[in-house]
C-alpha cells in the first residue's frame, strides 16, 4: 500500500533537512512547489473514520496550531478545511506494541491531507503538520510537500524516575505532549525506588504512606495519567523495582525486608542492602496481591520489576535465607535472584502481563517472553537477542549525565555487538527507551535536561538508519526546541526565572550571559561535588544553566564558518564577555552569585582570547607560534568543572585560536 | 492602636528603598539589624483567629515561598514556624470598600510576626513579606524590620476590558493574583461594549448568542472568579456599558435599539451609533431582569453601568424618540442620558446596589450615593466631589496608551483641581483604577501590557503621598516584575516565545537584541498606523516588543553614572548593537522580519554614535561642536515610530552623546 521510498529519502534528507525543521525527520520527503498559507481560517475537517480520540486530537493540533502562530482564533471556523484528515480505523483500544503508526501527508497550495490507517497514526502525522509551519514572505505557511512516513522501531520511549525528587502529575502531562510530539511512545514510569514509593495502594495503603513523604499519585491521577496518554498514542509502563531498590517499601512494610527492621525512607544515592526476602511466602502473597492491583490500573500489557542493583549482604548475612537458598539448589545470589524473578514473573503471567527488567533480570528459566531493557549496552542486548529474548537500548540515552545530543544521537540500538545479528535476532530488538534518573533534577528542571536532547533521541528511534548527520539535527534541534515550548513543557522558560532568583534585586543580564556560556554537568561529576541528598535544594547557578549551551554552539558554528555575519556575532559576543565581569561584580554579596567568581573572570579571559583571535583572521596574519600553545594551556585550564558547571565557551575560543594559528586569512579581511 | 509614623516613613523611604524591593512601599518601615533565613525549614503557623480564607492564604504563601526560592520543600512541614500570623478577626464576609486593609510586620533573626485585624489585612503582609526575600550571603533571608503599614485610598483598581479582545477565565485568574501581590483590591470587569458581550445570561441567552462569537464566561466562571478574588481581598465590579457602546447587545436583542436592525457585532474601533432606546418600556422591563440576574451574581454592591461617550444620532433620527422628550421636557440628548441613568439607578437601588459611572452620567438629578469614575481627568473628579459625589481617577493610568511607568506614577488622585478641596471634599476621592482597553491586546500580550506598570500605579495608590521619586521606583520595579512571575503571569514568559516564533527556523538572539532596543507604541500611535479590527492578528513585533524596555532603562542609568561597570555594560552593548543588522540580515525573506529592516540598520547606527560618545568621554576629550550638532540631528531623526513600535534605544546614546559634549571628561578615563 505504502511506496517507501528510503532511497529517495536518503538522497533527499540533506537536501531537505536545511528548510524544514522536521524531527524526528520522516522516512520519506518529496518536496513540492507552492506553499499552503496559514491564517486565521485554518481549520481542520475528518473525513472516513472517527472517534473521540480522533476529535481530541484534531482539537489539539487546532490549538496548537493558533498557538504556535498567535493567529487571530475566530468564535466560528471556517467553511472550507484547510487540513483534512482521513483516517482508516480506530486501531487498537491501547496503544499497543507494533500498532500501526504510519501516515502520508501532502501538502499543496491549496490544501493538505492527511491520511493514516489508525488514530495513531493521525497523530504522528499531525506532529510532523506543526513542525511544517513556518513564517514567511506573507505570514505563515506549509510548504507543499509529500512525505510518507513510519517508525523504524515500534519501542520509543522516555523513562522518569519519580522516586529520587518527586515529579507532580503536571510535570508527566506536560512531558507526555512533548514526547507526541516527537512521536514517542512508550512512557515508562519509574515509581518506586530506595527514595520513594509514589503510587497510592488501597490495599496497602503504608506503602505511599511511609515510603513518600505525602508526594505520591493517588489512583485517580494515575488513571488521568494513563488516560493523557492514551489519548497521545503513548503507552504507559509502570516500574516497581525489586527486589533491590527497595528501602521506601520497607519503611511501611519491613516485614518483607531480608533482615529486621526497622527501615527508614532513604535520603542519598546508590546502591543500598535493604532487599525484599525471596525465601518468604508472605513477599509473594503481598506481591500478588500488589501487582494485582496495579496490572488493573495499568492497562499495558508490559509490566516493568526493574530488577538491577540486587546488593545481596542482607541474603548473605540471613541464615534463613541462606538454608533455603541450600534447600533449593540455588548456589548463588544470582541463582536467589533468578528464582525470586520467576516467581514473580508467575504472577505478573496470571494477571496477562509481560514482564520486563533490567539487565540482570536475564538469567536461565526466565521466560521467553521477557523483555530485557539494557543498561549495560548494545553487547547485552544483542546478548539477550541471541538467546531469544527481545530487548531495549537504554545504554547511551542516560539523560541525567547531561551529555550532548549528539552523544546520544550518535548511539543506535543496531550498533556494535548489534550489527552481527541474524535478521530474526535483529527483529527482537525492539527500539529504546531514554532514561531520567532523578537524583539532581527536580519538578522545576527536568525539563530543560530532557529537552531538546529527547528530541534527537526521538529521531534515532523513529528516523531511517541513515539519518544521522549531527550538523543537520543541530540546525533542526533549535527550531523543534522552540516549537516544543508551545506544549507548555518549561524547559525554555524557566531559565531566565531561575537566573532572575538568584541575582535578587541585582542586575540580571550579566548572569544570563555567562549562563549562556555555560554547561551544567550531570551526576558524574554533581555525585562527587558536593554531599547530595534528596533534601538539598536544586536552585544554584548549575540547576538553572542548560546542559548544552545554544548560544556556545552557535559560536561554534560562526567559528567554523567565519562569514560576515559569523564575524560580527563573534567580535559582538567576544566583547560582551570581556566587558561581563565588570558588570557581574556588583552583585557579589551573594553566596548564589559569589561561588561564579572564578567563572565569571575566565569568561572575560576567554573573550581577550577571542578578539586576539580575531584580530589575527582580520588582518590576514598567522599567530605566532608561542601566542597559540600559550593561549592553548589557558583554555584547556579552563576545563576543568568550576561550581558544577562546564565553562563551554572555551570551544569556539579554541576554534578561533586555531583559525588564527592557520596560514592564508586574507580571506576574512573586511 | 497603630503608630503611623508618617514622618519616619518619609524620612526611611530613600535610604530603604535602595536595598528592600517593596512594591507598594510601605507606610512605616523600620529597619533593624540581622537578617531571617529563609529555608527549607520554612513554616507560617497561625494564631488567634483562622479560618477557611486565612488557611488559604497561608497555603498560597507557602507556595508562592518555596516557588520563588526554589528551596527543597519537605513533605513534613518542620515543628517551628518561621511565620507566625495573628489575625484578629475574619473582617466582612465579602471584601467591601473602606475594609481595614492594615497589618503590622515584625522580622528579628529569631522569627517573624505578622499581625492584622482582618485577613484582608493578613494578605497585604503576606504580600509585604514574600517581597521581602532576597538571596544574600548565606542563601535566602529576610530582613529585620518593623513594618506598620495601611493604604492610602481604599479603592485601588485595574480595569479590563474583554469585550475588545476575549480574555479567557485563566487570563483573569492570574492577573488577580498579580493584583493582590501588589496590594489592589478592586477588579473592574468591562464585561460589555461593541464588539462583545461576555457573560452568559440565562435570561436572555441571545445576548451571549448572538454578541459573542461563542467566547463568554459561564455563570459557573463568574463565580469562580469572584470566588478567586474574594480569596485575595479583591472585590469584583461588573461593568455593562449602556446606553451606548451596546451594539453586541443589539445584535441579540435588536428591540432595544434606537434605530431598526438587524445589528451585527462590531469588529472595528471607535464611538458607533448603535444605542439603546431610552424612551420605551421594554427597554427598562429587560434591563430590570436583567441587571436582577446579574446583581445576584456578582455580590459587590456597586455596579457599574458604564454611561460613556453616548453617540446620539440615533436618538435624533428618531422621530418618536424626540416626542417622547418633548413630552417629557428633556430638551437635549444628555437630558435624555440623564433621564435613562435616574431610571436605571433606581433599578439597581431597587437589588440595593450602588451605581457607578463614567464622567458623563454626572448630571442633574443623579442619586448622590454615586461614585463617579474620571476618564476626563483630575478637574472632573474634583467638580464631582465638589457636587457631593463620590470619585475615582482613571485619566492618568490608561494603560492601553503603554506610556512608561513614570508617567503614570507622576499622576495623582489629589494633585490639581483636587488639591483646592476641603477636607470633606477631598475624603470623596476614593482612590483610583488603571484602566486596560483592549483593542491591541490579545489574552497572550495582555500582561506585558498591564505588568510591571500596574504596580508602579498600585503603589501610587496604597502608598504615603510622599512616596514619589521616580528613581528610587523604577530601582524597585525591576525585582518586583521578577518576583510578579512567580504568580503564574505571563508579562515576562511571553516576550522570548513571541521572538522565537517570529524567528522561524532562523536565528532569534539578534531578534532579542533589536527587540531590547524597542519599545512597543500604544493606541495612540496604532490605531492611525493600520487597518486594526477585532479579526487582526496581534502576534508581530509591536506585539512581542515590551512597552518599557528595561534593557534601555539600564543604559540610560549607566550613561548617567559612567562608573567602569556602567562603561563596561555600555560598550558591550553598543558594540552588539553595531553588529546586530548584519546578524539580522540572514532572517530576511520573512515578513515578521522584513518590516524591521529600517530599525535593525539605525540600532547599528546608534551603536556607532555610542561608541564614539564613549571614545571621545574615555579619551576626556570634548567632541566637537558640528560632530555633537550632526549627531543630535541623526537621533531626531530616528524617533518617528517604526513598525509601531519606538527606537528606545536613542536615549541611552543621546545621553552619551550630551556626556561627550560637555568638558572635563578626563575622570572617565581608565
Amino acid at each position: 500500500m505504502y511506496r517507501w521510498n528510503l532511497l529517495f529519502a536518503i538522497a533527499c534528507a540533506p537536501l531537505m533537512a536545511a528548510s524544514l525543521p522536521l524531527m524526528p525527520y520522516p522516512a520519506n520527503v518529496v518536496p513540492r512547489p507552492g506553499r499552503l498559507a496559514i491564517d486565521s481560517s485554518f481549520r481542520v475537517a475528518v473525513e472516513g473514520f472517527s472517534d473521540a480520540r480522533l476529535e481530541a486530537a484534531v482539537r489539539r493540533s487546532t490549538d496548537r496550531v493558533f498557538r504556535q502562530t498567535g493567529l487571530y482564533r475566530p468564535g466560528r471556523a471556517s467553511q472550507r478545511p484547510v487540513l483534512v484528515v482521513e483516517c482508516r480505523a480506530a486501531g487498537a483500544e491501547w496503544p499497543a506494541l507494533g500498532e500501526d503508526e504510519s501516515y502520508q501527508l501532502d501538502v499543496t497550495a491549496d490544501g493538505a491531507r492527511l491520511s493514516a490507517p489508525t488514530v495513531t497514526g493521525i497523530q504522528r502525522g499531525m506532529a510532523t503538520f506543526v513542525q511544517l509551519i513556518a513564517p514567511g514572505q506573507d505570514g505563515f505557511s506549509v510548504p507543499a510537500i509529500h512525505i510518507e512516513d513510519r517508525p523504524r522501531f515500534p519501542w520509543r520511549g522516555l523513562m522518569l524516575d519519580v522516586a529520587r525528587h518527586w515529579m507532580p502529575v503536571e510535570v508527566v502531562l506536560r512531558n507526555l505532549d512533548a514526547m507526541a510530539a516527537v512521536k514517542l511512545n512508550v512512557f515508562h514510569w519509574h515509581l518506586s525506588d530506595d527514595q520513594g514509593f509514589r503510587v497510592e495502594s488501597k490495599l496497602f495503603p503504608q506503602l505511599q504512606q511511609a515510603g513518600s513523604d505525602g508526594n505520591f499519585y493517588t489512583q485517580a491521577q494515575v488513571r488521568e495519567v494513563v488516560d493523557y496518554a492514551r489519548e497521545r498514542g503513548i503507552r504507559v509502563i509502570p516500574e516497581f523495582d525489586i527486589p533491590g531498590h527497595t528501602t521506601s517499601w520497607l519503611a511501611g512494610m519491613p516485614q518483607l525486608a531480608s533482615a529486621p527492621g526497622p527501615y527508614q525512607l532513604q535520603r542519598r544515592w546508590g546502591i543500598f542492602e535493604p532487599t525484599l526476602d525471596p525465601t518468604r511466602e508472605e513477599t509473594y502473597q503481598v506481591l500478588d496481591r500488589f501487582l494485582g492491583e496495579m496490572a488493573a490500573l495499568f492497562p499495558d500489557r508490559y509490566f516493568h520489576i526493574g530488577g538491577d542493583e540486587v546488593e545481596d549482604a542482607q541474603w548473605k548475612q540471613s541464615a534463613a535465607i541462606q538454608a533455603f537458598a541450600r534447600q533449593h539448589h540455588l548456589a548463588s545470589s544470582p541463582e536467589l535472584h533468578a528464582y525470586f524473578n520467576q516467581r514473580v514473573q508467575a504472577l505478573l503471567k496470571k494477571r496477562g502481563k509481560i514482564m520486563i527488567g533490567w539487565d540482570e533480570v536475564l538469567a536461565p528459566g526466565l521466560a521467553s517472553d521477557t523483555v530485557i531493557q539494557s543498561w549495560r549496552g548494545q553487547e547485552s542486548l544483542a546478548a539477550a537477542s541471541r538467546k531469544g529474548y527481545r530487548g531495549i537500548l537504554s545504554s547511551g540515552y542516560y539523560l541525567d549525565y547531561l551529555k550532548p545530543a549528539a552523544t546520544h544521537y550518535a548511539v543506535d540500538p543496531m550498533d556494535g555487538a548489534a550489527h552481527a545479528l541474524d535478521a530474526d535476532q535483529a527483529a527482537r530488538i525492539l527500539g529504546g527507551e531514554a532514561c531520567m534518573f532523578s537524583e539532581y533534577v527536580s519538578a522545576e528542571t527536568v525539563d530543560s535536561r530532557i529537552w531538546p536532547t529527547m528530541a534527537a533521541i526521538a529521531e534515532r528511534f523513529w528516523s531511517p538508519r541513515e539519518v544521522k548527520d549531527t550538523v543537520d539535527m543541530y540546525a533542526r534541534l533549535d527550531p523543534v526546541s522552540r516549537g516544543l515550548e508551545w506544549t507548555n513543557l518549561r524547559h525554555r522558560a524557566n531559565y531566565q526565572p531561575m537566573l532572575d532568583r538568584l541575582a535578587g534585586a541585582g542586575p540580571v543580564e550579566p548572569l544570563r550571559i555567562l549562563a549562556d556560556g555555560c554547561e551544567s554537568l550531570g551526576i558524574d561529576v554533581r555525585r562527587d561535588a558536593r554531599k547530595y541528598t534528596s533534601l538539598v535544594d536544586l536552585n544554584r547557578f548549575v540547576d538553572a544553566v542548560r546542559p548544552e549551551s545554544e548560544s556556545v554552539r552557535h559560536l561554534e558554528q560562526a567559528a567554523r564558518g567565519l562569514t560576515p555575519a559569523d564575524l560580527a556575532a563573534l567580535r559582538a559576543t567576544m566583547r560582551a564577555w570581556v566587558e561581563n565581569d565588570a558588570r557581574l561584580a556588583p552583585v557579589a554579596g551573594n553566596a548564589f552569585v559569589g561561588e561564579l567568581a572564578a567563572l565569571s573572570r575566565e569568561l572575560s579571559q576567554l573573550g581577550a582570547i577571542g578578539l586576539e583571535s580575531l584580530g589575527y583572521l582580520e588582518n590576514g596574519k598567522t599567530a605566532p607560534e608561542n601566542w597559540i600553545a600559550q593561549k592553548k594551556q589557558v583554555l584547556a585550564s579552563m576545563e576543568r568543572p568550576s561550581a558544577e558547571v562546564a565553562l563551554a565557551a572555551v570551544r569556539p575560543v579554541r576554534l578561533l585560536v586555531e583559525a588564527a594559528s592557520k596560514r592564508n586569512q586574507g580571506a576574512f579581511r573586511r
